[in-house]
Formats: structure tokens, sequence, C-alpha cells
């Protein structure tokens, strides 16, 4: 088998990555990392990824790592194989999808990866979540929803009226937020809760979901 | 004149979108954007990016925005003109420019911006740089810059033993970076050093330079 992926599902950076490889509908092994030992700290995965940090994509002799980067080399190469995550065919679409990942990255992640963080991660080791950062961060991803609001009602997906990389970027965060309190901040927004049904109810999505197992 | 481009040279954003696009060897027309009065927050202007911020690309009816979407829009597009910023015909060296490219976003600029803003943007606005926020920040760029150095002792660029996007969109904020006391962190470690030389004295890295005129 030549895909192998390291790390966890429960993880939102490679269950970002499981998605994609869910969509393409390949096959992959993969393989456990034990954060709790720190093995992603270790000299054999040091290797793989010197930032030591998962997840990591080894595709025969080469290690792909960051998330995004990874999805797109898998949307890159399988190009015609299972969902069309990059619409290589027009190059004006594939750009859009670009700059809908790149939102993702830059505005999105910085304000929702917080909520998470102090929700789901802290508690996990023994500290407490600090309710003044999530309320913080809250309030600023609301405002990026409210531009995510108004694009979302002038196409059904971020990057056009196609599904693509850019939505499917946005799942693994949204998973976990969606299982709090603070889901209200999507299901007040009209099209971006459409949105987010329409990308939940994928099968390859809810294949991802089910291993997403930390809980608040 | 088909391209567009929004924005300001001294911005690195900006200029970053100018390295791709002198990088390639393309005709377009700079557009300035009057920051000081809000110009990038009026509808003209979030009717090309709602998030209201600076560069956006303009092709004929399509605006992209956010500076590393662009510039692999623009290296897509352009692909077989000027310089090969996104190695189109090898889908391994491909997939390693993104993760190159997403380590600059991810890892890179995180350590970097801030040594920027505290002292080349607060003192536009006539306020003081945070001299402890720039050293902790210059002590995490250390950190990515020791990954860095490793890797550079084993390929003359960080993708590879070829220049491409993932150099290029490290240039605007280590041009910046270079003109102040922290250009150590770059000098006193050889690969890196070599490498930030091999980038700037490119004729397109230069030109994007003359245009970066904020200073400490």
């Amino acid at each position: 088998m030549a895909l192998k992926l390291y790390g966890v599902p429960f993880s939102t950076c490679t269950s970002r990555v499981l998605g994609a490889l869910y969509e393409k509908g390949l096959d992959f092994e993969l393989v456990p990392v034990n954060l709790s030992v720190g093995e992603h700290k270790q000299p054999e995965f040091l290797a793989k990824n010197p930032f030591g940090v998962i997840p990591v994509l080894e595709d025969e002799d080469v290690n792909f790592f960051e998330s995004r980067a990874v999805n797109h080399y898998v949307a890159h190469k399988y190009k015609d194989q299972g969902t069309d995550l990059i619409r290589h065919k027009n190059i004006k679409e594939a750009g859009l999808v670009g700059v809908w990942v790149e939102v993702e990255s830059q505005t999105f992640n910085p304000a929702i990866s917080p909520i998470i963080y102090q929700l789901y991660v802290k508690p996990l080791h023994g500290e407490t979540p600090d309710h003044s950062v999530v309320e913080a961060a809250v309030e600023k991803l609301a405002k990026v929803l409210d531009v995510y609001e108004a694009r979302l009602a002038t196409s059904k997906y971020l990057a056009g009226d196609f599904f693509s990389l850019a939505d499917l970027n946005h799942f693994p965060y949204t998973n976990y937020l969606m299982k709090t309190p603070h889901a209200s901040v999507v299901n007040s927004r009209p099209h971006v809760k459409a949105w987010w049904e329409a990308i939940s109810s994928r099968p390859a999505l809810k294949k991802v979901a089910d291993g997403m197992i930390l809980s608040v």
C-alpha cells in the first residue's frame, strides 16, 4: 500500500486529511502516533516532519506534512478520482478554491481554534478552560461568519456552486464547535447553517466525524 | 490590460504578489489603495474583497485575494511563462512546494510578523514598539530557522534544489527583518544566510525590495 497517514483521527489536522482521502476513495494505511509519550518528537518521526507535528502523509519515498498542503497534494495527484476538490478543469474556479482555502487558514482558523483548544484540549491535560478567551474568540468568529453568510447567499459553497477543498478544510474544527453551546454562531446564520448541513451530511465527512471522539 | 493589482508596494502582502508577477514577467496595472483614508473598508473595495484587506488581483471578471492564493493562481495560470514557481511538471516536487508554502504561512509567518509589526508598523501610527514582544518573537523565529538550517543543508532551496513559491513567499517579511539588528537570526545560520542571499539577489525580488520603503 503506497499511502501511509501518520496521525490520530481525533486531531483536527489529521481529520482534515482523512476528509480528503475519503472524498477521493483512496486506499491508505493509518499509522497511529502516540502523542502522550511524545512519539512525534522522536527522531524517527522528526525524520518525516522536522517540526514534530501530525499528520504526515508518506507516499513511497516522500513525506508530506502541513494538512492543507497534504490535502492539495492528494487533490492534485488524484484529480480524476473521486470528488474533484480543486476544480482542476477550470483555472478561475481553481483560483477561487485557493482563495477560500486561504481564508480558512488565515481568518477562520485563528478565530475558531482557540475555542476548540480551550474547550476540548485543555481539559485533556487536566486544565480549566478560560471562558474569557472563548468569548473573545466566538465574537471574532461571528464577524468572520458574517462575511461567510453574505458569500453563501450568492453561492451554495464557498468557492462557488460546488463542494471543494475550501469547504472540506473547515470540517474538523466546525465539527467540534457544533457539539458546544457556541454552535449558535453557525445556526443563527441561515446560509452558513445550510452550508454546514450540506458539508456535514457528506458520507466521507460523516466517516471523519466518527473518529473525532474528543468531548466537551 | 487584463490584470489589476490593488495594493501598495510597501505592504508585505502586496509585495508577495508583486514578487510572483515580476518572476512571471507579466504586464499588470498597480492600482494604489489609500489605506490612510480607509479606502479598503469602503463598499467599492469590499465588493472585491469582503474582508477589506489588500491586495486583490482582478483578472477580468474575477477578484482573487489572500496573497498566497493569488500567487498560486498566478503561478498556475501562467505556468509556462517566466520562472516555474510550482514545479508543475513533477507532482511530488509540486507537493513539496505546497508543504513549504504552508510552513511559511503557518510557522514562519506567525514568528516573524510580530517583529515587523512592532518595529515598522507601530511607529507609523505614532506608537512605541514593545521590545519584549519583539524578543519573544525573535526567539520563536530562531527555533523555526534551526529547522530551516537543517533543511537547507540538504537542498539549496526549501522545496528542493529549485527556487519556488515556497521561497518567494518568505521574501517580504524577511526583507524588512534584514534591515533590523535582528538580521543576525538569519546571518548566524550559514545555510539560511546563503538561501537568503540567493533569493534576495534575484532581479524580480530586488525590484520588489525597491518598493518596500518603510523604515525602522
